[in-house]
């Protein structure tokens, strides 16, 4: 048994603040809450005098607070030497000259393990705890990024890219046939299913098609059948910018999403980045499906060509998490985006341009609060990925953030004016940089303090 | 006489990226700017020697940049307990319930102390070396914030806040009258000159009606007369959102900025935040007078209704700069807003609403560039004030911030693929943090150093 004790911030259910004062969690030695007290608990006092004999007891002081680690439900590792480069770039021009050759150096497994070793820590330092990575099509390279996400203590979801559309990718930068994209998927799926064996926090596989342009109908065809043979997580771009979302309805007659269930690739398990040009329909076919939303507002800044309803697709019941989108997305901070997402919706509300009237440039009732947010970022890409993370409660993974309100060169102070826990956290959220973030846990394991 | 020796990037234009490889730059006893020297000068290995025995030589490492000293356009120093705080609320419940009670608090002068102290650091710590703010409608406390500029180093620009119309402010927070609010100015002018005399960086005095609304015609006219009797810069908001825009028209019969214009308020110097609904005609008022805009990139996200045309209003010759707008603005940084004017332009260049056809959605040619929003944090806002800040070369004042790419814990590696000059300033605009500041300087004196 390990024991935590201190303020606690989450949200059980999207948008819904919980904060309990001083509690104490119980860990056992998988990692997984037994139970959270609270002073008014009956349990709380004798649970308090066991965990200061028990071996391992973390004790937060002032200012200090436990939330929910974060779950980044879209990352291109490959592109993490890329972030902030090139982003004033047309996208063709930013992919081809810049993103493609730099994700097919990822051949060279030496090259993968530099990068990828050094993005998982830069993650686990922003207090991202999951995260649902694209690989590239390379297989080892991709079984790298797996094992360091294990060998770190993150819980690493990983896909092997297939881009098997000879046409519509780069000579230099594609699976060399369809078949073998989806040979190599297979092996990919079976081999990281091995590694999991020995990962307390756990590693997954991903079938992982680019986007539906990049595919064949056959690649795509055969990956549906890989996903239900092997019932596993399913992971791609669906309907992020115009062009994709015109272009899909040329070669098919029917929207990104329907393309994509069609071929079987929308399960409880599946994650789609962006859904920017989603309509209603295709919004129930989410919420049918249990098909997840990846909103990755950074990105979608540069790339995105509008802003995606969240708060009408929450009221269709679709679930949605946040993603980073490295390096679409500039910044390997879920904290980051939760602010960002908060803005767009904003300003997807208000509309942008003043010279239209007022009552049409916008969308009215958009806008979503940092707390709703902040569920994105944690209950929400839990349940995206169907796994007891996101939360502190029972029968729920031990995956902590302990934020500091007083680290040394980042006090973040209310002056005794603001000095509700509602507001300590707006502060948090708003002002935190990564010298607040003391330390991170992932299954009960330290897996990041602050030097 | 001074020496910095180390790579240089700046922008002695809009948009104008220059980079000078391992430059010598030269600062007299009172921190001007003497000369800039590149290798290729016949002079630099004389001046190396002399540097390299003079008192004062400062030697960047490796992977160690100078830039020009951020220049904050808009900063509410009394609303910085509140940064972060409430942005969920609508804006008038914002200002009503939060906003006019803290700012009320100033009448404490200690209160003002506490705050003001925190804020100054805060700034200097993220490389603000010049911030025009407002402070609130008390004088004591007001002359206290530019005695704290004075103090901690920092280039500061004050203006005791005037709020005088009887209807449009709250009992508990406004002037007591029209002739006391200008008395309080002049005496605040004054006072603020009489301190500059003893502060080498510059402390200075500003007009400040709080906008239109809130000003008594009486007022406004006041103030008029007292820009011009002592020649000083005024700042005010401007067409910040629909509300304001209507009522100002309704109450006049013209904009804004014609209002402002008429009570003598828009010269060299004057500075107006936001701005976002100026048309054309307003925009060449602004050009024509010299009047500045102070971009606040991520206020505006919140409370504005709509994204400003930077780049319609740079073609017509308008001064921008950029400005925190705390805590309308959650970020102390200017490096955050650096990022929301580039996102926020390309937003308004796409549109928001993804149910609208392409064409009419966003307003085309509306992007600017990282280095644009560069531009605007720096030689911009020196632009803006009239002052020889923001740039580095001779004449200018030496204001100076250090980025470090290999701080500890925050390192920016281009992983051997991504390391020309350019590619490194743009990883530093997008993905440095605090940490990565290592020494902050005004007019060649250290007021800032990371432990
Ligand atoms: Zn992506
Ligand atoms: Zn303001």
């Amino acid at each position: 048994m390990m024991f935590f004790k201190g303020n606690v911030f989450h949200t059980p259910s999207y948008g819904e603040l919980v904060y309990l004062e001083d509690a104490l969690i119980e860990v056992d030695s998988q990692g997984i809450i037994q139970e959270v007290y609270v002073s008014a608990d009956e349990m709380y006092a004798i649970k308090l005098q066991e965990a200061k004999v028990c071996d391992s007891f973390i004790e937060l002081k002032e200012g200090q607070y436990f939330l929910p680690g974060f779950v980044d439900l879209h990352v291109h590792a490959p592109q993490w030497p890329q972030a902030g480069i090139a982003l004033d770039e047309p996208l063709n021009q930013w992919l081809d000259e810049c993103t493609f050759p730099l994700e097919a150096k990822y051949e060279d497994v030496a090259f993968a393990e530099y990068v990828y070793d050094n993005l998982v820590e830069n993650l686990l330092a922003r207090g991202t705890t999951t995260a649902l990575y694209f690989a590239t099509v390379h297989l080892q390279a991709s079984l790298t990024l797996a094992s360091i996400c294990a060998t770190k203590g993150q819980r690493g979801l990983v896909g092997k890219v297939v881009m098997d559309h000879p046409e519509m990718n780069p000579t230099f930068y594609r699976d060399e046939s369809t078949k073998a994209a989806l040979a190599d998927t297979e092996e990919f799926i079976i081999a990281v299913k091995e590694l999991a064996k020995e990962v307390p926090q756990g590693v997954y596989p991903v079938v992982t098609p680019r986007f539906v342009p990049s595919c064949t109908d056959e690649g795509l065809r055969g990956l549906g059948e890989l996903t239900h043979k092997y019932q596993v997580h399913v992971q791609s771009h669906c309907s992020e910018g115009q062009w994709e979302h015109d272009h899909v309805k040329e070669r098919f007659g029917k929207t990104d999403t329907e393309v994509l269930r069609d071929f079987g690739l929308l399960t409880e398990k599946s994650i789609m980045a962006h859904c920017n040009f989603i309509d209603e329909k295709d919004g129930a076919i989410f919420a049918e499906t249990g098909t997840a939303v990846a909103h990755c507002p950074i990105s979608n800044a540069y790339f995105a060509n509008g802003v995606i309803p969240i708060k009408r697709l929450k009221n269709q019941g679709v679930e949605i998490g946040l993603g980073t989108d490295i390096s679409g997305g500039f910044s390997p901070s879920l904290w980051d985006n939760i602010k960002q997402a908060v803005m767009s919706s904003r300003m997807l509300e208000d509309g942008v341009d003043v010279t239209m009237q007022q009552e049409s440039r916008g969308v009215s009732d958009s806008r979503i609060s940092v707390v709703e947010a902040f569920s994105l970022a944690t209950q929400g890409g839990g349940e995206a990925l169907n796994l007891p993370i996101g939360v502190i409660k029972k029968g729920y993974v031990c995956d902590l953030q302990v934020l500091d309100m007083n680290a040394v060169g980042a006090s973040l102070s209310g002056f005794g004016v603001f000095t509700t826990p509602k507001e300590q956290l707006q502060k948090l959220l708003y002002l935190a940089t990564p010298t607040n973030i003391k330390q991170v846990w992932v299954q009960g394991k330290l897996v990041h303090e602050k030097a």
